[in-house]
């Protein structure tokens, strides 16, 4: 959450004269994002475009040879009607320019605010735009493979190591590696797939009331099994005490929005317990990977890996019967 | 630069419903205030009150015992057209309210950006509005005595201790306590003086263009002369290069702007020498003493007290000229 590099008024508005928007108005840094730098944009405006915008600087992580990818994929959506913030191209039909040596892109600001603890009315909503996204994505004419599947978790939690991991919590390593066992043992095979979200957290949809107005932050998105990207929201969606509570009522009407826009075959919904007890592996080597990486004094906070590790038990117990 | 608190969207619908300013539609967290929170806020808006809204959120140094003084200054100079953003009111009246045990007020929302580097247009704009400023505070009925004044800059600096001093810069030790010791002999009395801004940076300064949209960030106001607050902004406004290199041009622009809404006594103009050198000292000592107290791995930026030092030599060896 910052904002890394400074921009003035003059890196600003140079950079707004390249679009056909208006002169800038406003320019506020705002405080998301961990992977890049965003401003929230203010022009004088343009015909057929609105007035404010999302100015994202992409600084680490993600691969700007892949913009082109998450770019197109956001103006891919947005043309069918996903409520999904499509691009701005600037005077010559280019989705991204540079300032100095990063790439920035200016992206269709959209209302809405982000839900602590959604109400089952959201949920629908939430379920229902998932699955328009399942069956919008089929003619995207780009793809990027997934790096964050099993062999990634697995290789996250191996750099932790058993110590490292048993800093974090002593049923972590045992935890964590059987569960790996017991995924590359069983994990299914030929269940649909596409270019899916994978990271659709409550944080990365934007509500107005029950409505959903925006599904943002597309840059953990990849090919991967739609009941897959559907059982990640499931376990960011439909717990509270960070992991320990599960909220039934949340998850039914998540799944009654999802069926809403489309059916999963007996062979998805089979798969769902595992594919869940994967979403939470995933979250747990990434967040023990950022846990022992990151200093304990450093102001970034950590996220608990263990929030997961309590869904994971969840979902042993009772994926089988709740997804029945 | 940073949002020390997470808010929600229920916590945030809550407060916004005090207001008669309409519904949420949008809220997002700004990287701006060390001392603050910050979310730029949409809502449905309601008659005479516009839809865009700065929520401040107070969370350290600032004793909110103050409040009252910091956002009944805004209204009255909002009131008597200064470019300030008003305090927005709760349905019963009151200016500021809390969100668990913290304060929090709703700011009027204005347009424009900060520059990086002012032209001569722009900084007699800045000079405009800062003797406008100055005629308006007359008839404010609070006050607030100066803590950041010459014993404050002492203490500070004996905190740093002479060795942390050195650590920064060799020369800073004796730079800084002789320095000192000539302003506390020489420090003016009498001069005319009221609350004002004391912190007139560009950071601190929107603007649209050639024009002041906005001055904001009052958490520095407090009774002084009325030429130390003119010192400080020309201090923060006519150099470049780190403070290394000095621009006449924006210093004439400045100083015809202030004189275009306020006539200098003689003993104003004649005091602006040693002012000027205050209002150097006044940035040494505060940035020294966050410096020798921030962990240099910290992701705090630490603004480097030099940078005064450079001006605090220009104003030593040409004060008396330029202002004469």
């Amino acid at each position: 959450m910052a904002v890394y590099t400074h921009l003035g008024a003059e890196d600003l508005a140079a950079l707004i004269a390249a679009y056909d928007v208006g002169e800038l108005v406003s320019a506020k840094g705002i405080a998301e994002g961990v992977s890049n730098s965003n401003w929230l944009i203010e022009t004088t405006g343009a015909e057929g475009i609105g007035a404010r915008f999302i100015l994202t600087m992409y600084e680490y992580r993600i691969d700007t040879a892949q913009l082109p990818f998450y770019l197109g994929l956001l103006d891919h959506l947005s043309a069918r009607d996903c409520p999904v913030p499509r691009t701005i191209h600037d005077r010559t039909g280019a989705a991204c320019r540079t300032i100095g040596d990063k790439a920035v892109a200016l992206i269709e600001f959209l209302p809405g605010v982000s839900v602590d603890r959604p109400t089952p009315a959201q949920a629908k909503a939430v379920g229902a735009a998932l699955a328009q996204l399942h069956g919008a994505v089929g003619d995207f004419d780009k793809s990027l493979a997934q790096s964050m599947g099993l062999a990634e978790w697995r290789r996250l939690l191996e750099d932790c190591g058993k110590e490292g991991l048993a800093d974090i919590d002593p049923a972590l390593p045992d935890l964590a590696f059987s569960e790996l066992g017991y995924l590359d043992a069983h994990w299914p095979e030929g269940l649909p797939r596409d270019v899916v979200h994978c990271d659709l957290f409550p944080d990365n949809v934007l509500m107005l009331g029950d409505k959903v107005s925006g599904l943002i932050d597309f840059y953990f998105a990849a090919e991967d099994f739609f009941a897959y990207d559907l059982a990640v929201t499931h376990a960011a969606w439909c717990f509270e005490d960070r992991g320990k509570r599960f909220r039934p009522e949340i998850s039914d009407a998540l799944l009654t929005g999802y069926a809403s826009g489309r059916s999963l075959s007996d062979a998805e919904r089979a798969a769902l317990p595992i594919l869940a007890r994967g979403a939470c592996m995933r979250f747990i080597s990434s967040r023990a990977y950022d846990w022992v990486n990151t200093p304990a004094d450093a102001l970034v906070v950590r996220k608990d890996p263990m929030d997961f590790a309590a869904r994971l038990d969840f979902y042993r117990e009772h994926g089988t019967a709740l997804f029945a």
